[in-house]
């Protein structure tokens, strides 16, 4: 049971962003540009990062949120697995297998990242941006998990929730506008 | 040094929401609506949280930044000395002793906050959106201290540099307009 009182058919993030709309406006709109906007890392890797930081903060609402978005961008359910078991087994560039090894270090704590782990993600091609947005996305989600959990929100236990969920996300972090209410989850 | 090419005279957090100014954006704004927006806390007060946090998540440059806006705020220094050493024994009331404490079961993961902690809050007074708010924060720290540390930003040693810092942070969150590059830190 939540600490605050929240609506009841909000669970998880959903409650808390309704609870105080004025400071989540810029939650979502940091959360649009770095998760969907221009970039060159696809929605799908951006996706893992945060799949792969909820995961290890035992985030169990996020966690299972971004793997149902992760899926859906990616077209597949392989790659949140393996990342999940052992990131340098899983099906992604080596790239990636770099940024998300970077990521993993920010969730454990920002010194945590190294100089090794940067070198290796440049020499797998990274650039720059690329590193900076997989600090402040893994960062993120450190943030998100933290306010999901401290206040001790609902998760729902029907994996259906989450497919809708995730149908919503994959389009955008935005506040639906009026008119789009048959969109949100009602339970 | 810097894991990315940041500019030199910009340490910190400074550098890095002058690297991307998009995402940059969001941010002052979340951080100005919970430190410097309408809040039955004072400004001082959610400075602490931002001190004690980033203090226990060993961001020197952010743990020195806050500490010098919350002496400026509280007009004194013994305050953020004390809730470094021990929160139950510093001087603030008991709703902030109740609060510092939930900051800081948020800094060390979102289910570290107990049912025991957040009734002792209430208890001593503190209304649910004092509760929202403090672990908003709180987590907010997880992530700025993250994002300085995980890209390894400089670290200023000169007091000088984060009562110049202390100053501005005072006033508010937003970046400095045109015609007032004066305000800005040259090193």
């Amino acid at each position: 049971m939540p600490y605050i009182p929240l609506e009841e058919h909000l669970p998880g993030i959903t409650g808390l962003l309704e609870y105080r709309r004025d400071s989540a406006e810029p939650i979502r709109e940091l959360t649009q540009i770095l998760l969907r906007g221009p970039s060159t890392l696809t929605t799908g890797e951006r996706e893992l990062i945060a799949t792969l930081v909820s995961h290890r903060n035992d985030c169990l609402f996020c966690a299972t949120a971004h793997t149902a978005v992760a899926d859906l961008l990616l077209g597949e359910c392989e790659t949140t697995a393996k990342i999940k078991q052992d990131i340098s087994a899983s099906p992604v560039s080596d790239k990636m297998k770099a940024l998300l090894t970077i990521a993993g270090q920010v969730q454990s704590g920002g010194k945590n990242v190294t100089i090794e782990s940067v070198e290796t993600a440049k020499a797998a091609g990274a650039t720059d941006i690329e590193i900076h947005d997989t600090v402040l996305i893994a960062a993120l989600f450190c943030f998100y998990n933290r306010y999901v959990d401290g206040l001790s929100t609902v998760t729902p236990k029907d994996p259906s929730f989450y497919r809708g969920l995730a149908g919503r996300i994959a389009v955008g972090y935005q506040r639906l506008p009026q008119g789009y209410d048959h969109l949100k989850q009602k339970k």
